[in-house]
């Protein structure tokens, strides 16, 4: 009996209805990263269909941003609920005129699945504003324990500030890692380091980068050397925190640096970075705009550290459809009220939409499945790699869920190669093939991904 | 017969039932600058209606981003449409895998109101993102035009900007004017100039800002030393051009300064602005967050410039209740795909809403009734200026639909007062009141703001 069963891919891809809806699309808008034009009426769950009719096993979802499925029912009704109508018709400028369902959208959604130990929010619509305003919050709280609690700003800075000098605009970092990505805004991308394609020509801050443990795998059979390298880089943060030319007022990490290679650490090494950020004063920023939502099989990514005391703040977007930040200590809220602030502050509709999506995921158990299925999945692909060690290397996500990674020669060319035979799948780093499944991602289709990846490797 | 009618305001503002409400949201979201708490069903075309029941004329208008009236019924109709459902419900990564409907939502929607001359559009979410994006756009322009068009990316640019430094990140700059307001976010907010809770405590880039025309009212009045004024102003332009520490590679401007005071200033302003920076192989970029979509009685605020050429790129946001850029020129198009991307590009539920405020603005001619019903209300102000003139000083926006202005000593309590009988209205700089109706707007209207106006400011 086949372990793999092909679904229906008829055309070349992009097909032909593709390419045409494509070129119209470049006449007016940028269409060169388009990979295939999709008809969603008739993609579902799991699913994604293109206009020529191809149906791929989706395990890439919009880079990694459908949570729970195309179509998903509890997201239609909230999507045509009279709730949604207004708050699509009546877009408020939330922080200076909420609705008064305004605090129970967030009571009913986003705070029931906020990390333990930060009961504030602030909302956003991307993951890059989201790390921003983490940002603008850790450099106010640095500035105001040096100005101390309640004095007041001096003429000198308010009027500097206005002409971007100092001391009103002060010289302030934020601490990132090689490799990592946060975004593509002036401030987060001055924290991005994962490729040139992100940053070339655009001015960055003067901010500084530590090495990120580049583990070995197996695991299991590197673990003196791994945490050698995990110590080396810990060494390095605190050197450069109490080296850099300015005070370092934040560090961001992610649980898994994703866009820069699916990129892993032990929760030892997270719990030092807690201690030494807490040590000298910087805010730790937890990014979970890919790791967050369920994909590692617990709610969020930083869960699988085992702190001590939580992360300062824990950013999110992609499967949120929302964004925004998590925070527990009141002092990141600022002395003043519309120092963080914006017009409209995220977007209602986009919260109530995460509603849906996290009653979606409690109701049906899916953080659950997802550390089940993704168990059992990095069982089948471990003797994949055992089958095919040249082409499968250094796989990882272990007890991740389904957050689950490898190296191998030539992703780009398996990408197309598996969209041809029905699955979609996608690339990190710089030779990486990732999986970014959705949370309803079921045993019945662990199959249809390894059989396919087993067909195409096994053709090389 | 009395020319003003007052609308039912029963409580104290904000009454007890929009505390209660406030308070238990600022438990877990910074509440401080909530002005009332607000029942959006109730709401309904230029009336706001609050939890306590008071209801108001709303000429503030979500800090000027409601078109066309709360609950408007076409907006309502493609919010409860199928297309709208599966936009919300499969969110796109719009990029790499966009709907077949996403080329038609553009061109029946934004590309229907693109400015003259700009045939491309790139979607964001915020004002300050389209901001930022654009100047990255600016940016990548004028690298490409150093480097030689089609001149590859050197192993030195491709290093050295993952460590934020040169060559790979420039020094380079865009200028911004005193006093303008571009957005929060660390680029945008580096161009915002207008008040220190904007910017405190925030890194910026050393980049550098011209003074703005400070014009004398009434214009006629003032017409040679207003002349002179911007001839000093346009030289200082000219002058940081050619004399910054770094190359300046765009100059953002709004054609009414918003934020900053509603400042103004004439056409042969702007036209030699076109014609400077031109000159100087300088980017314009208009920025419409707050003017675009009619407030001026004409569909872009830079439709009054009467320029010879377009700008190089115009930016919107509020009013179209999505945003973007447009842009004419195909090399601002990178030269690589992935250079100017993000996971959502925009989000295209919002797009949806904005071809619906264009259907209704076209349909209804409502940048036309702006421009009327502007109109008559300046000459009543103007009236009212008159009998006032200690408390209605520098009325601006003649000509200009009714984005209109005027300084009056103490703004925050004309306000307060004007919301104790039933007008929502809202402030900007240090002394200004400034109107923000929806399109929808009407002559009918203009007893019952004039009326409150002469009521509050004759009790002073």
């Amino acid at each position: 009996m086949p372990s793999f069963v092909e679904t229906p891919v008829t055309t070349e891809i992009p097909g032909p209805v593709s390419r045409a809806s494509s070129k119209r699309l470049d006449a007016i808008f940028d269409a060169r990263a388009v990979h295939f034009v999709v008809d969603y009426n008739k993609s579902n769950g799991n699913y994604i269909v293109d206009v020529d009719g191809n149906k791929y096993l989706d395990v890439y979802a919009q880079i990694a941003s459908i949570p729970v499925g195309y179509n998903n029912t509890t997201l239609i009704e909230a999507a045509k609920s009279p709730e949604m109508a207004s708050a699509l018709v009546n877009r408020p400028a939330v922080g200076n005129f909420p609705s008064d369902q305004w605090v129970d959208i967030l009571r009913d959604g986003l705070m029931k699945v906020a990390p333990k130990g930060l009961s504030y929010i602030f909302t956003a619509q991307s993951g890059s504003e989201a790390n921003e305003l983490a940002y603008k919050a850790a450099f106010m709280l640095y500035r105001r324990k040096q100005r101390g609690d309640g004095v007041e700003w001096s003429e000198e800075e308010t009027k500097s500030c206005l002409n971007n000098s100092k001391p009103g605009s002060p010289e302030l970092a934020i601490m990132s890692f090689q490799n990592s990505f946060h975004g593509r805004g002036f401030g987060s991308l001055s924290t991005t380091r994962s490729k040139a394609v992100h940053k070339l020509d655009i001015p960055s801050f003067n901010w500084p980068q530590a090495p990120f443990p580049a583990l070995k795998y197996p695991l299991a059979q590197h673990a003196e050397e791994n945490a050698a390298e995990e110590k080396r880089c810990l060494e390095e943060v605190e050197r450069i925190i109490t080296s850099w030319h300015c005070p370092v007022a934040g560090l961001i990490v992610e649980p898994i640096q994703s866009e820069g290679g699916d990129n892993h650490a032990s929760p030892a090494f997270f719990q030092s970075l807690r201690d030494i950020t807490k040590k000298h004063g910087v805010c730790l920023i937890a990014d979970e705009v890919q790791t967050g939502f369920g994909a590692t099989g617990s709610f969020w990514g930083h869960d699988h550290w085992n702190l001590s005391s939580p992360p300062d703040m824990v950013t999110f977007s992609k499967k949120a459809q929302t964004a925004g930040y998590f925070f527990g200590n009141e002092q990141l809220i600022p002395d003043k009220a519309y120092r963080q602030f914006n017009t409209w502050i995220g977007d209602p509709a986009r919260v109530i939409m995460c509603k849906a999506v996290i009653k979606e995921i409690l109701d049906k158990k899916l953080v659950e499945q997802t550390a089940r299925v993704g168990g059992l999945l990095y069982n089948q692909l471990e003797n994949l790699a055992a089958k095919y060690p040249d082409y499968i290397q250094n796989l990882r996500g272990k007890n991740q869920g389904h957050f689950i990674a490898f190296d191998t020669k030539d992703p780009a060319s398996l990408v197309r190669s598996m969209r041809a035979i029905g699955v979609n799948i996608g690339t990190c780093g710089v030779n990486t093939v990732r999986l970014r499944p959705m949370l309803i991602f079921e045993e019945s289709h662990i199959p249809i991904l390894v059989g396919a990846l087993d067909k195409v490797i096994g053709a090389l």
